[in-house]
């Protein structure tokens, strides 16, 4: 992928742009450029947090043309779906459809966000190869600045969670095989023992236990079959 | 799909508060609850803007156990990821992942958002059935809060379809009853339970179960329980 510049067109409050600047950080971006911004001051640091040197950093233009130099792909963000496709310059696509769009595209790209009261105006809006939206509740679709950044670039993150290993076909089969000790050993009915044993290994399967949950399981169920069993003495 | 409540602990800063129901508004939720906020006045309602009816119904409790009150879910939110899957109370579900998963589910669902500053405490997070958080970049995982909470809604919002249906708790609190009773019956190691039952509570939070499977699971071991009761007397 190439790199991803977000643009702030005429922030109004040096809030938002700290604001952006923090959820740039959270998401590993670092290239913000503001085109005519209010003044920067100690509420924008108060709320970039450890985003401050992306604030340092930022380049300030006096238009979008600047903005946008170097960048081969321009892209304008948009609150107002325009329903019929007569105003063309209106009509956006969905954030979550851009990022799978853009996941191999090797140029690099700019994000376009405007005013917070009225966004991007027509002739800007008009200078963007494409418009993308955060889908939202019709009645009330104007989202905080901020707010529509860091939806955005939360799609535009490639970073994948760390994920505990999950457990082993053996360990796994072993807990199951407990689970039946337990519901023989229980006097589970035995009519219902199939079903159950079904149901039990689909409800993990869809928690995606780690190893040390299965052994764990395992042993609460082992220990529950030994002592009907008998096997161990009276506590 | 049940409703889906969003809960702030101990928030500081009204901003935040006001910000949060301005995106509840975008994602179409409406039912906030506070426990312990701080004062809220111009400045929440001046970031809330058509979310300001949301504020204005919040509300207001002292302790979490109210707030969740009529949810059978709870859902705890991290920036904090765990590496190594032993402190199983940390290991969260991506955001992405739940809300596909909770797409058909038919419960009450509170979602927990900590402090600005600490998050939610560690005896707050073993309450909670599940875990989510937010994939970030490693090095600076802590979103703002209202980011957090506009980036779960978000997630949520495409799910949104059907209509809420009430539901108690009772049944999963019964099952988890049960499990502990199979380890004290079952003479599992005595200062291992706690840990179990709570890693138990967060594997069942993550499977997701229906009320069928818990009322199922619950006579599996109800029976095991009443097995080894049986066989030598109860202790």
């Amino acid at each position: 992928m190439g790199s991803i510049r977000i643009v702030l067109v005429g922030p109004k409050f040096e809030g938002n742009i700290g604001a952006v600047a923090r959820s740039m950080a959270n998401f590993g971006f670092d290239e913000l450029v503001l085109v005519n911004p209010c003044p920067i001051g100690d509420d924008a640091y108060r709320r970039a947090k450890h985003g401050s040197d992306i604030l340092d950093n930022a380049r300030i233009t006096e238009n979008i043309r600047e903005a946008i130099e170097g960048c081969f792909m321009v892209v304008g963000t948009s609150g107002i779906t325009t329903v019929g496709d007569k105003n063309y310059t209106r009509i956006p696509v969905p954030v979550q459809d851009f990022a799978e769009r853009i996941k191999d595209y090797p140029e690099n790209i700019a994000i376009l966000f405007g005013r917070e009261d009225v966004g991007l105006l027509q002739d800007e809006l008009e200078k963007c190869d494409l418009l993308i939206t955060v889908p939202t509740d019709s009645r009330y679709p104007i989202l905080n600045l901020s707010h529509a950044a860091t939806i955005v670039m939360y799609e535009l993150f490639d970073g994948k969670l760390h994920k505990p290993e999950p457990a082993s076909g053996d360990e796994k089969e072993l807990m199951f095989h407990f689970f039946e000790q337990l519901m023989v050993e229980g006097a589970y009915p035995e009519h219902r023992r199939k079903d159950t044993s079904v149901m039990f290994r689909r409800m993990m399967g869809r928690a995606i236990p780690s190893k040390y949950e299965y052994n764990t399981i395992m042993g609460v169920f082992n220990d529950a079959v030994k002592m009907i069993q008998g096997k161990r003495g009276p506590l």
